[in-house]
Order: C-alpha cells, then sequence, then structure tokens
C-alpha cells in the first residue's frame, strides 16, 4: 500500500492541481486500486456564498477527484479499480451544505457514468458515507440527528469497492 | 416576460461569467421569475477527456445557473422563482456523456439543498427533460431509444415549476 496525503504520507500531492496529480502517477507508476478520500468542500449559507467560496468544493473535492479518476486510470492495473469518496449529504442537505450536496451527487454522476467508459476491466466507485463517528467533535453540530458510523465500518465500503466485483455503484454508508 | 440570450434576446448574458450575470440583474432589476435553459457541456469520450474539456460543463452549464440563482435571488420578488435545467442524462448516461451526467447530477443536488436556504418564500426546482423531438435531427445518434419529447410537452413542467408551490423537486419529462 503508498500511502498520499496533502502534506503527510509517503507521497504528496495538491488534489486541486491536475499537474500534481500526473507527477504523483508519474513518480508512483502503476498500481492495482485507487483509493481516493480528499476533497475540501465549501461550508456555508447560500445567500452569502461567494463565487469563490462555491469554486473550493467544484476544484477539490469534485474536478480532484475527477481529475484524479481521468488521469489515474492510465497507471491502474487491468481489472484493477478507482474508488472515490462523496458523502450522506448527498441525499441529506444540511444548513451550510450546499456546496457539499451539489459535489457529491456530482461525483455519484460521474461514477456512474465513467464505469460505462473505463477500459481494460478497471472498475469505479464512491463510497456515500454518513459522518464519522471519530469527527463528531468537530462536525457534531453540523449533523445532529444523523446516526454517526465508526471510520472502522466505513472502511469496510471502501474494501467492498477495491477487492468487490461492480462497477458504478455508490455504496452507501447510512 | 424578458427574454435573455448569449446572442439573442432582448438582453445578453455569459452564463459563464458572473459579472455578466451580475450586470444583466442590473440592468433588468426584479422579477418574478427566473427560468433558465442554458448551459453548455462537452461531449466526448472519457478516457480521451482534458481537464480544460471537462470544465466546459462545470463552468456553463453547472457553475454558469448556479451563479445565475446564487446572484439572480436577490433580484426575484418574495414567492417567486427560480427553474434551472438539467436533463436526463442525470439518471441515464450515454456514450460521450460523462461531463453532462456528471452536472446534472449536480444540478439536482443544488437544487435540493438551495431549496433549503432560500429566503422571501423564493423556490427553486429543476427540470430534467428527455432529448427534444425537434433536437432528434442533431442528436438522435446519441440518444438511440431513447423517447423523444416535443418542445411544448417539455414546456409544461416549466410552467408548473413557476406557477407551481414545490421548491426542491427535480421535473422529470421522460
Amino acid at each position: 500500500m503508498i500511502t498520499v496525503g496533502n502534506i503527510t504520507g509517503q507521497y504528496q500531492v495538491d488534489i486541486a492541481d491536475s499537474t500534481s496529480i500526473r507527477a504523483l502517477f508519474q513518480a508512483v507508476g502503476t498500481v492495482d486500486a485507487i483509493v481516493s478520500t480528499a476533497g475540501r468542500v465549501h461550508f456555508g449559507t447560500l445567500t452569502e456564498m461567494t463565487e469563490d467560496q462555491f469554486k473550493i468544493g467544484i476544484q477539490h473535492k469534485l474536478l480532484g477527484q475527477i481529475n484524479l479518476a481521468m488521469i489515474g486510470h492510465a497507471f491502474v492495473s487491468d481489472g484493477g479499480s478507482i474508488t472515490l469518496t462523496g458523502g450522506i449529504l448527498d441525499r441529506n442537505p444540511i444548513r451550510y451544505g450546499v456546496n457539499a450536496t451539489t459535489v457529491n451527487c456530482a461525483l455519484n454522476g460521474f461514477t456512474v457514468a465513467a464505469a460505462t467508459e473505463l477500459p481494460r476491466g478497471i472498475r469505479i466507485n464512491t463510497v456515500s458515507a454518513t459522518v464519522l463517528t471519530e469527527s463528531m467533535p468537530d462536525y457534531g453540530p453540523y449533523f445532529i440527528g444523523f446516526e454517526p458510523a465508526p471510520a472502522a465500518r466505513v472502511a469496510l465500503a471502501y474494501a467492498r469497492s477495491v477487492d468487490g466485483v461492480q462497477t458504478g455503484p455508490v455504496y452507501k454508508v447510512w
């Protein structure tokens, strides 16, 4: 397993910059699976949101992960997989969450469509999880009434995506 | 009714440029409803698509219409409405359609979330229609097996959105 982070991990990448993504794959080479849990979004009220704030989620979580798939699939082995991260806000809007809901829905759509096109038996799925139990100290006030899930439980969905046979589905953990 | 187009209509706007959208509303002033049928997307295969090509749909059909809502709602009367345009590719991917599917899903998500936030009783809906009968000479080869709908029938969904009472739903015409 090769770990990649923005500032941590064995390799670093700026998901919002396709040049950085390309450099990452040129350094790492071929892999059997790509798993992305990356992606910033902007939390705030719609009526006060600027275009630049809305673009944070678009450029990071959405286009970042789409570029990861568009650039990265050439570095995935035959029959390998790509797993992206959406989230529960795709179907459950919350206060301050319009940017996240938009981006998560877009990722679900990208996954379904990209699954019909990826070559060499490469699969693609997206994991849409509820808020993590471990994140509740930070995010709890935004997710009142939501049932959190421990990271270890959410990790099962990523394992199912990597080890499974389906391409296109959004794996919900909620 | 005030008609606005890129090059036609009583007023012109470049939907991909928020400065142009802002100038439009400053010229037009307050309206009872905004109906958008704007938005370019890129048609092409995923494996050959560049980041710039993917951004065509993001900047035009997605952010263009989102900016229209984010800027425009301040110019909509109390109890008025905003109607955006998605499309059938949200749930039905086609060859060359990954950019459109991604953007249409994002618009559906934006609509559901924005509906929870718009002030003064302003409603927002998105119309998701099948291919128009009138567009079949151009788009027919991409939509084999799809049942087209005449523009006059699709127009009913826009009328329902403007005259109706719901906020948030995606009105499907297929």
